[in-house]
C-alpha cells in the first residue's frame, strides 16, 4: 500500500488489545472515511484523556482530580472498603448502584511468575488507610483466578494481622443464567461450598 | 464514573465499527495504563491520516499524492482495470500479489434503498478513463452482494456499449478450504454454473 500515513494508523490500532490486521485496517479505513472532526474527535479525546486522567491519591482509581468522586462523596461508607486489581473493577462494582463503600485498586495481582510481588502492587497505601481510618469491613474482590486467589488470601492474612476489621471475599459460583451442566468443577465445588440456607 | 475524559474517550471508542461498550472501556483504559508516548501515536496517527491522505485524482484509491501508487506504477499494466467497491478492497486485491493490473474504486454501490445511483458513484471518472486510454479488459470485482451485482451488471451494460472493451465478472463459489455442506445454495449454484473443465 501506498499511503504510509494510512499504514502508520493500521499500525498503531494493531497495537491495541484485542485488534488484528484485518480489524486494524477496517478502523483505519472507517477513520478515513468519516468527517474530519469526528475522526480529530478520537484523536483529541486520547490526548485529553493522557493529560487529565491520574490516579486517585487514595484508592487508586482513576480521577481527573486528586481525589477521586467516589473518595470524596461523603455520602459513601469509608469505612467499607472494596479491593479490586483494576480500576475497570470498580466500574463493574459501581455500575450496579447497590454498593455504597469505597474502593481500593491494587493495579494487579500477586505473580510471582511476571515478578509481581507486594511491592508492585499498590498495597502499602491500603495497610495505611486501615492504620488511619476507622475501617469495618475489607471485601475482597480480586478475580476469582489463580493469581487474585493468591493476592486475596495473602491480603486476609496482613489484614487479620489488624484486629476489629473483618475481611470477606466476593461470592464465587454458578454465574446467574448460566447452566450447571457448563460450569467447569471448580466453579461448581465452590458453588456447594458456598451454598446458603433457605429460611 | 468520574474521569469524564476517560467517559469521552470511551465515547468516541464506541462510534467505531464494531466498537461495543465493554471494548470501547477495555481500550480506554489500555489507552490509560500504557505511556503516554505510546497512546499519542495513535491519536497523532489518525490526525496524520486526516490530514495527508486523499483519493487518487485518477482512480479513486488512497493515495498521499496526486495520483496513487499504483496508477503512477508505469510496469502495471493499464490496459487492464479491476473495479472494486471500497479502497479496502484493492488493499485485499493487491495483497496478493498476482494481479498487475490496475484499479477503479467506486466508493461504494448501486443502492436505491440508500438512494446510491450511478451519480453517487465514482463512477464518470471510469466511463472517462475507457475514452481517454487504451483499455483491453474491465474486471468488475464488488461484492457479489445483491448491491454489487446489480453494481456490476449495470457497468457491463454502460462498458459493452463500447466496443472492444471485454468486462468479465470476478469468479463465486465455495470458498478455498471451504466445505460444501456449509456453503449456501446460492453460493453452491454459483459454483455448479461457475464449473471449469480440467483437461
Amino acid at each position: 500500500m501506498e499511503a504510509s500515513s494510512l499504514n502508520r494508523l493500521i499500525e498503531e490500532l494493531k497495537r491495541l488489545p484485542g485488534i488484528g490486521t484485518k480489524t486494524a485496517q477496517r478502523l483505519a479505513f472507517f477513520l478515513m472515511k468519516v468527517p474530519k472532526e469526528r475522526a480529530l474527535g478520537l484523536a483529541r479525546a486520547i490526548e485529553e484523556v493522557k493529560e487529565k486522567v491520574r490516579f486517585c491519591r487514595r484508592c487508586g482509581n482513576l480521577s481527573e482530580n486528586d481525589l477521586c468522586g467516589i473518595c470524596s462523596d461523603s455520602r459513601r461508607d469509608a469505612a467499607l472498603i472494596c479491593v479490586v486489581q483494576e480500576a475497570m473493577d470498580v466500574l463493574a462494582i459501581d455500575r450496579m448502584g447497590e454498593y455504597r463503600g469505597v474502593f481500593h485498586v491494587l493495579h494487579g495481582a500477586l505473580s510471582p511468575i511476571d515478578n509481581i510481588g507486594p511491592d508492585e502492587l499498590n498495597l502499602r497505601p491500603l495497610m495505611e488507610r486501615l492504620e488511619e481510618t476507622e475501617v469495618r469491613e475489607v471485601i475482597l474482590a480480586t478475580n476469582p483466578t489463580i493469581e487474585g486467589e493468591a493476592t486475596a488470601m495473602y491480603l486476609a492474612r496482613l489484614i487479620h494481622a489488624k484486629r476489629g476489621i473483618k475481611v470477606s471475599r466476593i461470592a464465587h459460583g454458578i454465574p446467574m443464567g448460566g447452566h450447571l451442566e457448563y460450569a467447569d468443577e471448580v466453579t461448581l465445588s465452590k458453588a456447594l461450598e458456598g451454598r446458603r440456607e433457605i429460611q
